[in-house]
């Protein structure tokens, strides 16, 4: 399949390598000249608007929602030059708002686009195995999900345009909470006398339970293979985090919600990414927040 | 084997029935006289000091901690006149301080002491379901144990005298956190067009999965047999999580631990318990606090 | 002098009411026709870009950061147009970024431009009370000096451009913070039994005085004059106050700030908005968050 | 006046001395006898009990609830031997209940007790000009009134007994709002390029203004003689800050009310002592918790 791809940062460029691996045709772009090296088998386009001409699929992974606007909505953005046929699938990150106001100008133009932000970080990208959480028509996922699952191990249809990234910021917004919740939990025992690897075992097999208490324990030494046992190292970023819940926060003032936890967590993430200088380190490092004598 | 049981109320009756079904004796005492009524088969203590008198184990469910302190401490209380080979088991849920405290002073007269909170409510304690968190020694568990799987399903073995308090005061903290956090997290996404139940299954199979989505989903409809889907009625009361909330708050305190998500949790479920006089309520009945047009 | 108005909602209706009753020549647009029927002693312009041709001062008085950029940075804004002396003065409450912005390509023409949000409301507009907090260089608030006198009681210098907005942004997030701890701590004084204005004096007179203990007590009864006197109508609204905390918040993100107490001000707004329908009240209101039993 | 005194620490000693100093003779116990040696013209008691006896006026300054439940109700304690003409006024910061309950024991024999926390600190103490806010009858604080003008200069009656403790309690739970909302918008301020003492003359004359602003600004180099000028040595040390929001808590507990922000700003001293070691430090070095560079 013909397909072009814009955004080859950290997350895009794997992405792309494993579309190329699995037989397409790639025209990429990427504002950053040097992000296109890694992607020898790939045609360099000059243009965001060159990479989407006579493409079946047209493909973006960019930073934020100005990107996204800028790159299909500006005079010679994507959108006027695009043909009718090719499928839009934008992977970014951003707010929801956004999306639907994409979706929305694409669909007057009778062409169809999907939100289609993903999980899984850079690991996830490399290995295939993202999750993406899609917003749009259900033909229109149908059309994109062979090349998702080249991508990707999980593929959800969470509802219409901009649904996709409704559903990532809920997540990620509950993410933050239970991650934040667990080392609050985990502090609390621990400075009660309890072993961080007993209580996280009842924990996790009782009430408390979560996702974070499954595969990702944010206490060092409870879990190996884990940031939490490398001093935080890789993983998923504190910056990262902050971001989503940014746009989680913006996503409720939208809508009238109030989400009390939400904003809670990203002001501990923030105090944290302050007090401890932690932007860089995954974020169950929030483990420090509250027991500032595991740092190094 | 010759068991003493004060404390016959919600809890303590049915936990005190499976007892004596699995053919155990037992001498009974409760300050309600009409507590005892339901326990034909048992003996009936004139007092508590009675009820501990001659018997192998004697176990106590009371509400407070002020309770066990009078219970066991009290100048004519359980210790002046247990012998040292009765073994003792306190199922109340109180603060970790008073269950250190009483046990130590039964270790001073040589007696073994466990205390032993229990989640799993009244339909867990009927059906022998409930789930154990045990702080003492490992011996004293070991005596304790084949009595602890006539009432309940799972025992944990938290640590010391008191690490049972502390582990089910960390759970139950970080569940009133994942509760509420998942609830926040739904109405924000319903509130963004998404429908809760695909939602929920997004959230459950990715990085927000916990306990409350995988079985006590708090939005109305989405899942059968919970209490969001029967008005909230039943279940476990939003009076009991601030309850336990008070006491992660006041173990936290003692510990010099900072509890930001729990304390915020426990305001918010005391804001929807005046909000929408929900005190007797489920405590999954937080998402009315969120949306107010889920009322009826 | 020859002014130029633009935005003649509210507040700045009466605002150019004040200008021309001090005898100065008025030159105004809004897109809303018949906001300018208030002003018929007022020259009449097309458009924006019309306005500001000829006068020696620019005033601009809009809802949000948008309107801002949109009036001054667009193809045909006021940028295009004004001549290299007239001043510039943007009375809009708005993020101090997009003021930055503007101010910043404002100077780059060689113009001077002036970040002016004003408080004291719709009353304080109409009585040439306002409080006037601006941010830009000295010479250029020494110029607007007599015509924000005839606006407004208190002018302050904040700082260089933007510095008007962060202020303002500073002080009502604070102002937001104390309301609702007001109300707060008057409600756990008044549930333990304490008259409300006998707390009310003490702790006025005390370590927890403040602005609105001083003159605006949010409790009923307490104080004569004020919206919690009437049912909370009038006064200053819980939406303008909540768009006031979106701002501080996204300007402490913007700059890795965090503000918890901000944060969670603005979140029991929002549920006392959602929970009480109290959008369109005075912010003092919030009083009914803590006390349900208030509302009629 | 014949006045018996307990309690002789930090507190009492300098108000036990102003009483010495306005003519009236002691008799003083404290459980720690190198207390009593810096008030060598007073009568030294053996005991609690003891320096109850023959006097007109007994006064009380102890840590805790627990100690002043100890002094006035145990066996042995103040209200077994007290004549019923004798005067008890309790100056100790307890819960509001300790002080009703023991009030109520001493109305029930006839005896007349006054709660009457302070404020104002060990200078207050010294120099004799303490605030008292006082609970009990009127009549009783009349006859209270000269001996507490010896040690205060501001006195204030909250209520029926009890209301002093809930009174004090409700202003300190403000002020550590107040203080900590102050520290935050000026560190937002200050973040976005804001000179702090020119904010904090804004904010101190417009809706924001408040106590902090007043006269005791918490960032470093705004105000001459206040702790924030001086390291945070001295002043009212995080710890009793901490205290005093653990009874509001409580109180609010007791009393079904949610008290959100003066649970965070608990969450927030007990994160500022844990991550800057800052518990001796005076409770405006929060400012440190917003900006760590602030710290030497």
């Amino acid at each position: 399949m013909k397909i072009g791809f814009v955004g080859l940062g950290n997350m895009g460029a794997p992405m792309a390598r494993n579309l190329l691996k699995a037989g397409h045709q790639l025209r990429v772009f990427d504002i950053v000249e040097s992000a296109m090296t890694s992607l020898d088998q790939a045609e360099r386009a000059e243009s965001a608007a060159q990479a989407v001409q006579g493409v079946e699929v047209f493909i973006s992974m960019l930073p934020a929602g100005q990107h996204v606007r800028d790159l299909y909505l500006s005079e010679q953005g994507v959108l006027s030059v695009v043909q009718p046929e090719t499928l839009l699938i934008d992977c970014s990150t951003i707010d929801p708002e956004t999306s639907r106001t994409v979706a929305a100008a694409a669909a007057d133009q009778g062409i169809e686009m999907l939100d289609a932000p993903v999980s899984g970080g850079t690991a996830g990208a490399s290995a295939g195995t993202l999750t993406f959480i899609v917003g749009g028509v259900a033909d229109a996922l149908q059309r994109a999900r062979p090349l998702l699952e080249v991508m990707g191990a999980n593929i959800f249809h969470a509802g219409a345009s901009g649904a996709g990234q409704t559903a990532k910021v809920c997540n990620n917004m509950l993410l933050a909470i239970t991650m934040a919740g667990t080392a609050e939990a985990l502090a609390l025992g621990v400075a009660n006398g309890l072993d961080p690897a007993v209580l996280s075992e009842i924990m996790k097999q009782s009430s408390g339970g979560n996702w974070c208490l499954n595969g990702y324990n944010p206490y060092p030494g409870v879990m190996d293979g884990v940031p939490a046992s490398r001093d935080y190292e890789g993983g998923f970023l504190v910056d990262l985090m902050s971001k989503d819940l940014g746009l989680a926060i913006d996503t409720a003032r939208a809508a009238g919600s109030s989400v009390p936890l939400g904003a809670l967590a990203d002001s501990l993430f923030a105090l944290h990414r302050t007090c401890n200088s932690a932007g860089r380190r995954d974020f169950s490092s929030i483990q420090w927040l509250y027991q500032p004598e595991l740092k190094r």
